[in-house]
């Protein structure tokens, strides 16, 4: 995409109340827009890349099974009664409105209650399980503060899977393959050596829970980790009986902040015995289906990367979730043989399906550099003078700085 | 994908309370689920036609120049408050929740005045001018009456483009633009035959709006048709005077109910006047962006394909937004050598790329065939005990009911 066609401008300054890092310079880039405290808009930039981490955790979810749908966010009071989550004194992060005719509906925080009611139009039998459904839905939560920027907002888009089976073993099952495939998301995001499934506290059903979390100055969450096993405990947990549970000595652990950035939650049948979602076992008897939750927010993911690999001069994105491959940028001016030659390079890779941003704007060469170090593509291709006389470009990465001067057919190859 | 995985089972009845013929055959074939009156689930069939549906408008927006964005659903109400769109009784439509704090947000129901402040930060000069922005975004409007199925919820998906134009002959030749990329998604999505660009009634800086209005029984809105020039008016504005400008006589026009499946609105100033959106001229002074908006809801779009070419066996979709373009009906046991040919099948065409519905489930044909004809898949292809015998299938056109015999490989060559 030419950047002069890009409707969003970079700008020095992030707004004076946002104290988050990866706000600041999510805002800074032009990537989101603060709508208030806790409320951000994506825009062109922050929507690929947003959608660039979806698309990372829909393919995983896809290959252990997922079906994906779409749930509402009003919701019906009397479900979640059934299951005494809609009280102000049970769950304190509803958002609560109303129908013309005063009838209270809440905006869904998570989507247990709905899943298992729509579930028993589809499931009546042990022949019907497993089934898996995900989705990605804008979550409400009425948080009381709202200062991790796009890490903890009041609205949100959250990748969320319930897990239905016939049994624990069944259950247990899958339950490891969707911890397997969150840290694929994980490193395929390129926060996996940085990433610790966690033992945190289960809830009636289960003595544990696991969450995923990135070791990271900036988050909310203390962990203790066991580097040898590649594992860690949330400190909420992490007790001397827990520690014997699991074969492991105190002074094994270091102590980080993290970043919760997934949750997988045994559910056992909590929800679908309060909801009625059975089925007949073999022998014709019905039995409550054993359920499972599985969470990741892929802005919280977003902002999470941007906490992380960032460096003084700005984002720094892997490849993997960077809204383009790379960033050429022309010293050219309009009409001239330079920027002759950067069109020419823009159009060639755009035509082998490389994503390319195209700084095209007759702006001076250290503002044109200082603006696609903020913007953070992993790769940046400089089009000057001297590459009108030798069809050779310098390329810098943007993580290392590496500077390397590439041939025209060999940059080509390298992004095709 | 293999029907013995899908969640979804369809079902004889449709909810007692559902009176719409969309939200009956839905919800009868497993595309949604209705959490309450106006509030629907997409399931995965349904979720996948409404991301096909989502896919044709992405591509025609795109081609005018577009460039996509995602805004937040939670809404400040001090922005509202300056355009007067705030107050229940200039907006009867705002759902309202409150912060912690007591303090009032409210559920966009449409976004001109947020992205109007969002520019802000990226429009300067006239050489910033045009831009186009977009989203597909939750729309949440408290309607009194809830009873078209997805054609009028209480939340659903809304594509809003906004305009931005340095002057009105700017922005006159893109909404123009705009224009035949609607009717061009109309005709993509199988309904362009019966959609009529419709003058309906403008606002405070134009005398008219323009509507996009299909004609169907279901429809809540009435238009005067006239066919030679293939444009209507709708019933608000059908006066004598407009007859006259449009040089349009009475006796021309015919009566139809129809349904507005879009519409473009030209905005003047009145956003950018109230909220401070300017730009600087070639002379250095200051003006007031131009703006319109424009608007299609995907699942209004997928309701009225429904409401219009179903027939009394169930949906049929246009090859364009099926959620798949192949339902291949297996009438063989599990393991038997029709059930293996089947299977073949299913692969080789999975494998050429074809999105293929298998019914791989043990029921009886009668059963399937029903389910098929409800599900509404273009083609159906049968795989009988003569297909073992001669390698020959049979092929039933949806939509006509034509039945052929058509040989293996022509038939993978008719749908990869």
């Amino acid at each position: 995409m030419k950047q002069s066609k890009l409707f969003t401008k970079a700008r020095r300054e992030a707004p004076a109340d946002e104290v988050s890092k990866n706000a600041q310079l999510l805002i800074r880039a032009g990537y989101v827009h603060k709508e208030m405290a806790g409320v951000y808009d994506f825009l062109p930039l922050g929507l690929k890349t947003l959608n660039n981490v979806i698309g990372i955790i829909r393919e995983e979810m896809n290959a252990i099974g997922g079906e994906e749908v779409l749930l509402s966010s009003l919701q019906d009071p009397e479900l979640w009664k059934k299951t005494k989550r809609w009280g102000d004194e049970d769950v304190d992060v509803w958002f609560k409105t109303k129908l013309k005719n005063d009838a209270e509906l809440g905006l869904g925080f998570t989507h247990e209650e709905p899943i298992t009611r729509l579930m028993r139009d589809h499931i009546a039998s042990y022949k019907d399980l497993p089934r898996y459904a995900y989705q990605f839905q804008n979550k409400f939560r009425n948080e009381t503060r709202a200062k991790s920027g796009i890490m903890r907002s009041r609205e949100f888009i959250m990748k969320d899977l319930y897990s239905f089976n016939r049994d624990e073993a069944q259950f247990k099952e899958f339950y490891e393959q969707a911890a397997e495939a969150y840290l694929r998301v994980f490193t395929r995001a390129g926060i996996g050596g940085q990433t610790y499934r966690t033992f945190a506290s289960g809830g009636s059903f289960s003595k544990f829970s696991d969450e995923f979390q990135t070791v990271c100055e900036a988050g909310e969450d203390l962990i203790y980790i066991h580097e040898g096993k590649k594992i860690a405990i949330n400190e909420e947990v992490c007790t001397d009986d827990v520690l014997a549970d699991l074969g492991i000595k105190k002074e094994e652990l270091r102590q980080e902040k993290s970043i919760e950035v997934g949750n997988i939650f045994p559910l056992g049948t909590k929800y679908s015995a309060a909801l009625g979602l059975t089925f007949k076992n073999a022998d014709g008897k019905d039995e409550p289906v054993w359920m499972g939750s599985y969470g990741i927010g892929p802005a919280r993911l977003m902002g999470t990367i941007v906490e992380l690999l960032s460096d003084e001069r700005g984002i720094v994105w892997p490849a993997s979730v960077a809204p383009f491959a790379v960033h050429v940028v022309s010293l050219g001016k309009p009409g001239d043989e330079v920027a002759a030659l950067a069109d020419g390079l823009y159009a060639e890779l755009s035509e082998k399906g490389v994503a390319v941003l195209y700084d095209d704007r007759d702006l001076r060469p250290g503002e044109k550099f200082a603006e696609s170090d903020l913007l953070g593509m992993p790769a940046r291709v400089v089009v000057g003078k001297d590459a009108v006389a030798t069809d050779t470009f310098e390329v810098v990465d943007r993580k290392t700085g590496t500077v390397e001067k590439v041939a025209r057919a060999a940059l080509v190859a390298r992004f095709s």
